[in-house]
Formats: C-alpha cells, structure tokens, sequence
C-alpha cells in the first residue's frame, strides 16, 4: 500500500492536496527557541539553523534526528533521443546502472561517505518513452505505474529521503517539463546536460520548443505524462509518498528539480517537506529554483545528476543536527548572552 | 622547530617567500587525468574534481587522501574593545574557550562529524592587544612569539589544517586588516560581527578608519603588528608552518580570512596551498575573497567563527576525495564515453 494505491487517475493524483499532512509548527518554534539559547550569536549558523527548524516541524520533534537515510536513484530512457539532442547512445542508462549496481559511480561514493543506503531502480530501459516532440511521453496508466514503482520504493523507517536521476536525454525532458510549468523559451531552460555541442544545443533546444508546442495543453500533473519520463514519475511518486509519512526529502539538480515541476503545477504545497540539495551548473537550474520558490543547499558547479548533489547535501543536514542537538546552551556553559 | 624558530624578525619571516615548497604539478595532472577518465561527463563533478587535484598537488600523490584532520581554533582578546565595538564583554572569549574545551560549542560538533582533531588555543587572555585606534597592537615580538606559538601548533602529520578564531571584538581586527592590505573605505569591510545594533557599527566603522589613520604606514607582515591580534599571528604561523610540510589548509570566515591578509600583502604565493571553507554572512567577506582570489566551498549565511565553516568544507573535501579515489574509470565499468 502505497499513497498511491488507490488512484486510478491524474486527477485523483492532483487531489491528495485536500489531505496533505502539515508540519509540525510545535515542534518547530520549540526548535527555534532551542537555536537561539545555544552557545552563539543568533542567527549565526545560518542556513545550518534554518535546516535544523525544518527538519524539526517535518519530523515532529524539538530535537530531530538522522537514524537512518535512504537514497533512490530513478532510471528510464527518452524517445525524444531520437532528436539527436544526446551526445551519449541511449546504452549508456543502462550501463551506468550496472555501474550503480557495482559501486563503481559518484553516488555510492558520496552516500557511503554521507552514509545514506542507496537503491537503484531502473525503469522499463528497454521501453523508451514516447519522442515528445511527437506526442505524449507516456499514457496515464504508464504515468501511474513510473509513480506507483517510486512511491512503493520509500522505506517508512527513514529519517531522510534522497532522490536522484538517470536517463541519457533527461535533461531536455526537464527543460521541457521546466517551459511548461513555468513558461519562458526553450533557450531559458536548456544547458549542456552531459556535454553537448553548439549543434547538439540548438537540437536541444529546438527539439523542447517544438515539445511544449505538441503538447501545449498539459497543466498540473498532466505535463508528466505529456513531458516527463518514468524516473521523472517516479520521483513524484516517491516524494509523495514521503509526505504521506511526513519524510523531509532531498531533491538534487535540475532533472531531479524539474520532476517535480508537475506536483507544484497541480498544489505547490507538494513540495513543502523538500529540500534541495544543491543548484547545478545546468542554466535552467538556478531559474528553476528561483520559480519553485527554494533555495539551495550547495552551490558546487556540479552537473551530474544520479542524486550527487542531494547526497552531499545530507553531510550538511547531519551537521546542522549534530550543532543543534549536541551545543550546549549559554546557560548550561556558562557563557554571557551579551 | 618550526618554520620560524630562526626568524628574529618580521622581515625574516617575509623572506621566507624565496624558498616555498610548491605544489607537485606532476601529481595533479595526474589527478587530471584519473578525474578525466572517471565514470562521468568531464567536470560533472565540478568543485569536488578541482579540491581533488588541489590536494593531490599539495599531498604530491595522484590519490591524495585524508587519512587525519587537524582543527587549530586560536583565541585572542583586543584593547579596541575599549572602543564598544562589540556587544558582549570580553570575558565571553575565555568562557567560549571553557565551552571549546567541554565540548559545547558548535566547532566541537563540526569537528566530531567531519572527523577533525580539534585543539583549541588561548592567547594570553588576560592580556588584550594594544588598541588599535591608538597605535599598534602588538610589538615586533609579541607578534613573532604569537606566530610561533601557531606554527607549534601544527601537527606535522596530518593530511589537512583547519583554521579557526574565536575573540571578542576580532571581526573590528578583521576590517582594519583587510583595509589596510586592499584599501577602500572602512565600511566595505566593516559589518555587524556578533551582533552589533546600528550604533555600534558606526562605533566599529570609526575604530576602523582611526586605527587604519594612526598605523597607516604598515604594509607586509608589519599590518599584522599594528592592526592585527595574537590569534591573527597564530593563523600566520600556522598557515607558514603547514605550507613548509605542504599540509593543504582551510580557512574559515571573515577573521580567519583577513588574518592571513598580512601574508598576501608580503607575498601572496604564501597562500596558495589554502582553500577557504566558506563565504560569511559578514558583507566584507566576499569582497576579501575577491581580493584575494579565493573561491569560497560553502555559502550558508553563517558568521560564527570558530573554524565552523572550514569544518563544515572538511566534510566536502571527503566527498572530493571519495569520488577521486572510488569510483570506477569508463574502461572498468564498460560504461560508453561518448
């Protein structure tokens, strides 16, 4: 049973908003107050302050822990490669998840290193999606499916969910996703994703410009099924399915971001439990995050994807926790308060 | 025996400019190449790709690796204090080194999450610097002996140094080193410290422009006798100390930077084996690092001090390291470059 298993529909989908569980405010002023009696200036801490109230309301306790961190990393292939907007074959999805599967890539480093259990879920690799340049990406009931697989894959036990991305051609599709969301040209949302060209740029971008035309009508979590992919369905899954168990997330860069352009398409109050975890090198980022109204954690001119930036972004929400559970009060120190 | 032992003055130590240890060019086009040659797209990795090659430069090993971390927070107090540039009684710098050494303070829990020794040093408390809106703050040698005392202080076996400060009225100390060292008006440099309320900045930014009028003629090393404070000689030393052992160190925020300023005004290849861990909250600090063409690892709105912010980068050079030395080429893992 998952949040999900219930809807048979988008629009079912688009109406879990009615019955969102909130933060807890409580135990988030209580966390605020305990900020500012600890051994420091207030404010000092900054954004390690503000992370640690956050995950105090979502976790609700004044002192909230990391007991335990889950990675998921989200696999599927694009039609839309058919428009050469790639320098990478398509293959190269499914061997980078062989690559997850042995250890061998950035990610099981970074969520060793940040102690984080990763899985890797690919996605139908031998069904690419529809070429949205075409049409539709996936029909509804394939929509629901790529959500239902990423919702079924939230651990309940988790302190703090990572999510991450893996799909040669994927960052067109969150170029594409980004446009409908939020508007704007092609050219505001399109990068260099894995390492295109000047040409492979303009392919890019003609190829989202000509998408978001095809599938103009697409609003709320329609631009998933008309735009996305099945990892970029997935990750909404998952994220939603966090909520349900009021579990902070932690989105990484621009694909991942954009994934969830749907949900705050249809109730931007989805996304309320997520954080993110760094702005990419990708252009389209920085302005995607700016629409999406979140500020991020690291900005390390990464542009990788598969989670990274999500991942060492939870090292720092592990040291915000450790300040503010583990300082000692002006009291307790003895220390002057000015 | 440190780097210092036979240096009798400070012009001594500013020859010491002549005979720097470099960096091992040859371990970081080493790095250059595995960093090419890893299961990505070239530079996906950003930031962490160019700390990879820093330490391997510095380390001289095409793997460099943290085997051990050591953390040098220094403490001082300074007669400009006299000025009411500061909102808490001085008093606070001895009671924050009592807390240091219970384990209270936030550096204490940002060294045991990023895996750092720390070991926290106090400056003759009880003996402020001379004010600095009155003439210098320290002779030459109470400044060689300070130096001295940071370049003990660094264990020659470690693999990285973070540097850290903690004293009452120190981000006044900062402002006036970093105007003496790059010019510009005492408010470009100045900003709120610990808390200053809108009087107290213009007490601090007039302290800063008098003390920077009456030790107008220093230049060099000489900016940190006049202007500067015993835990600014001790980052000197430390920072001197670390380079002859070709030990990578990072600097914190605002007043751990500017403490180095003396030391690029002598000679600013003397830094080039730092990183700074981040960009304070504290308006002068992005200006210095400017000046100082350093690029910051974090941005987080902190301004604590304590080496907080070098700590929190430790946890980022890991990572760095972690990809470097983990991950799979695209030769093992049979993954298509392209």
């Amino acid at each position: 049973m998952t949040v999900l298993s219930e809807c048979r529909t988008l629009n079912q989908v688009e109406a879990l908003a009615f019955n969102l569980p909130e933060k807890d405010e409580a135990a988030a002023r209580g966390a605020t107050e305990r900020q500012n009696s600890l051994t420091k200036p207030p404010g000092a801490l900054g954004r390690l302050e503000e992370l640690a109230v956050f995950m105090a309301g979502w976790q609700g306790r004044e002192r909230p822990l990391i007991e335990n961190a889950q990675a998921l990393v989200f696999a599927g292939n694009h039609g839309v490669c058919a428009q050469g907007v790639n320098p990478f074959p398509q293959e190269v999805t499914a061997q980078m998840v062989a690559n997850f599967e042995s250890g061998g890539a950035a990610i099981n480093q970074l969520c060793a290193e940040a102690g984080a259990e990763l899985s890797v879920i690919a996605l139908d690799l031998d069904k690419p999606t529809g070429d949205i340049t075409q049409g539709a990406a996936m029909s509804e009931a394939e929509t629901l499916a790529a959500m239902q697989r990423g919702a079924e894959a939230v651990n309940s036990e988790v302190s703090v969910l990572i999510l991450g991305d893996m799909g040669i051609g994927n960052s067109t599709i969150a170029a594409a996703m980004a446009k409908a969301g939020f508007g704007g040209d092609a050219a505001d949302w399109v990068g260099r994703g894995t390492g295109s060209d000047d040409a492979g740029l303009t392919r890019k971008t003609d190829a989202v410009t000509l998408a978001c035309a095809v599938n103009a009508k697409a609003a709320g979590l329609d631009i998933l099924a008309s735009l996305g992919g099945r990892e970029q369905a997935a990750i909404c899954g998952a994220v939603l399915q966090a909520r349900a168990m009021r579990i902070p997330v932690i989105l990484d860069g621009f694909i991942c971001t954009a994934a969830t352009v749907p949900l705050h398409a249809a109730d931007h109050r989805f996304l309320d439990h997520c954080l993110v975890g760094h702005v990419s090198r990708e252009p389209g980022h920085a302005r995607l995050l700016d629409a999406l109204n979140q500020k991020p954690i690291l900005a390390l001119d990464m542009a990788l994807g598969e989670g990274s930036g999500a991942a060492l972004a939870l090292g720092l929400l592990r040291a915000a926790l450790a300040c503010h559970n583990g300082m000692a009060t002006f009291a307790e120190a003895g220390v002057s308060d000015g």
